[in-house]
């Protein structure tokens, strides 16, 4: 039977002086006293194993894969608890060692972008394969607390005929050979999504409660260290849901990642953490309550702080910044914003001016999620289209939601790669996506 | 407190009597004796709560949203064991019932076509909303199999610059204004990815269980009912793993999958499965091992069996259907193919005529699974990629991976979508997606 290191590590004292096999590649090699010490990892964990040959070995490369039998003691060393006293070795695909000198995988330090663009060496390397264990925790205590309260998993459509949040940075999707739109493959204009949330939404009438995660995309010509053409995004949407039942939501669901992220990604997060910086953003995050704050609020805070903005206009990455960080000290959610700056399916307030929009700004990262209470009364959504110019014919599946019955309903987006670059505490989001897609390039 | 359906035939027992608070939309209406009876679902379970109101109601319509307090009881009835006796009924959104006419929401049988037209209001249908908690149980069921077995989720991209499959049938990404590639958004020729396969394996390379579970795409003309333009694919990748092993992951994986979903989705497959259809091929996939055959062999039993074809050929889904109903009666996985029609990346076997491939074939469905050991040899690989008059430099970053060092590794695509179609054993896989995406056709 062959063990990962992460099991012999969690059942070492069963296994100590049994005969076991592991398999993974040589991090680190020295030959002393006719012995040869190797350290090999296999990416279950961050941990290593050290093996031990009992004779000088000069074939062995750094990097080279090696299936080992032996048999498993207590280290007399300080670092290691265990390691393997070998007895037979199978080396795999030996290489030669100058081959190395141009690649990340030559032991030293690397730049964060020459490792990216080496992407597909990178799952090798201790950092990223640290932030890829920390980011499937992540994926997956998103899908445990859905789907421990009541949530179903939609896969909302990656090719849509229509764009959510009017931002026009679309992609299109095409067989074109020819011009004749009629002849491309879906018979009129595709796009790829940038969000699910209208999709969502009809299945949350007939569900309650959905959530989607998959991705989206945004043709975005800006080059910032929070922005990636192609991400992945969690969308919950719920029936009879208001905007405050919508916040209570957001904010549980997010202490619930990091809460757990913390005990499950432990060590992983410890060896990204030198600093200590990671462990005190996140507990930072558990140990008060958000913010919650009106927008007009928020103006006024700004201005008599001496920003230059005025109410109407967005709040920017600036103005986040000094609020979370400088100011309130917290995570907030700013709710109640202007109709003209949110998309036309957020839900007017009775002041006529203002829509039922919230979006929760972290420190170090900015906005990670952004939802609102939906407009279910149907002539009202019908005076928003008309207000914001948009095209009815193609919104009319939309409209035909609140059409035959109504209720109220609410939902939220959160950027999956943002709050990993959170957890993480990485300066540019490319460090925590396997295959970064922006302007002018595609990572392999 | 607000309980679902569904918490409520979990939790009666202790309710019983208590005042409670249900929200949900009207499935039944019938007035008698002074009485209104409302039958109302709210999406958390196929399971429906009658509502008792102590009066004549007119206004309450079909497919209403409520909000109901009143008082749980135990049902006198012989077919519910709980209703509720109402005190206080909230309306949402009233409409006009003759509106309903032409929607799939009036009380009737609609065609499987009708239903899937109207697909954002599918979700309030008993059958497809069973479908979708079915599609929930088996993704989540997937994820947690690898998070138990030690695999970790990788998100591989979508949008890519090759063409894994060799299919051609890519949708390709672009912004264009002009005509010009450099000054399109990439820079370069950018598709929808057809598997996350290659970028998969450079993954296990580095955490040595990988998985992925996404969207992926392909332009076919055809219109059969097992094929979709944009279908999701899960795809685990295993480094230290031959096909032997690739094999016995495969079946245990599908079959923890359907034994799990008989019990996690039991009342939904009741409610689909009115001649018992459903439980039957479940449990026959259950009961058996899986029958490994080679391709050579397969080639041999068709000839006798009087079909027309020969060593070379594809087995295509005529011949599938004939071994699998008719001929072992059971699953098979048919393996070794020849090396000229799989891909180039599958690992040479020693005969030097065919590949270490395997597809798994179901019943009603055919090709539910398609891997293969990769070709870890990097003279071999290069050889193959010139066998195949492929572009090396496009492909160089692949062949790198078995650069510097390299290891036997496998993995497999299982369509997720074909695999709840033949869960639901539902005739055309339009039928198990929320949103349809095929030649001509964007549903919403």
């Amino acid at each position: 039977m062959c063990n990962t290191i992460k099991q012999l590590f969690k059942t070492n004292t069963i296994l100590i002086n049994k005969k076991i096999l592991v398999k993974g590649w040589v991090k680190h090699k020295r030959i002393n006293k006719l012995k040869t010490f190797l350290i090999i990892n296999d990416g279950s964990t961050i941990k290593n194993l050290q093996i031990i040959l009992e004779k000088e070995d000069k074939t062995i490369n750094l990097g080279v894969y090696l299936k080992i039998k032996g048999r498993l003691v207590f280290s007399k060393g300080k670092k290691q608890t265990l390691e393997l006293v070998a007895n037979h070795i199978k080396i795999y695909g030996i290489f030669k060692s100058k081959d190395l000198q141009n690649t990340i995988l030559q032991p030293k330090k690397h730049s964060y972008k020459k490792l990216r663009e080496q992407s597909y060496l990178r799952f090798r390397t201790n950092f990223f394969s640290s932030i890829m264990r920390i980011r499937h925790n992540v994926s997956y205590l998103i899908h445990k607390y859905f789907n421990n309260n009541g949530f179903y998993y939609i896969h909302t459509p990656i090719i849509t005929n229509y764009d959510t949040e009017g931002s026009s940075n679309l992609f299109k999707v095409t067989t074109f050979k020819t011009n004749d739109l009629k002849s491309d493959f879906f018979g009129e204009n595709a796009y790829l999504t940038v969000s699910g949330q209208m999709h969502g939404e009809s299945a949350a009438l007939g569900l309650r409660k959905i959530y989607t995660f998959g991705p989206v995309f945004r043709a975005e010509q800006s080059k910032t260290p929070r922005h990636l053409a192609e991400f992945w995004m969690v969308e919950p949407e719920i029936a009879f849901f208001n905007l405050k039942n919508n916040m209570f939501l957001a904010e549980e669901f997010i202490k619930y990642i990091i809460k757990n992220i913390l005990i499950l990604s432990k060590d992983d997060i410890e060896s990204l953490d030198k600093t200590n910086i990671i462990f005190k953003n996140l507990t930072n995050i558990l140990k008060q309550e958000f913010k919650r704050i009106q927008y007009s609020q928020v103006i006024r805070i700004l201005i008599k702080n001496g920003y230059d903005i005025n109410w109407g206009q967005d709040i920017n990455y600036e103005h986040e910044k000094f609020l979370v960080e400088s100011y309130f000290k917290a995570p907030i959610i700013i709710f109640n914003y202007p109709i003209d700056i949110k998309p036309f399916y957020m839900r007017k307030n009775k002041d006529k001016t203002t829509v039922a929009a919230m979006d929760i700004i972290f420190p170090n990262v900015g906005e990670i999620i952004g939802g609102s209470q939906r407009e279910e009364r149907y002539d009202i959504l019908l005076s928003q289209i008309k207000y914001f110019k948009l095209n009815s014919t193609i919104l009319e599946w939309y409209i035909n939601t609140r059409r035959f019955s109504t209720v109220p309903h609410s939902g939220f987006g959160l950027g999956f790669d943002r709050l990993v670059q959170f957890i993480t505490n990485m300066k540019n989001i490319k460090e925590v996506i396997p295959f970064p897609r922006s302007i002018n390039k595609i990572y392999t």
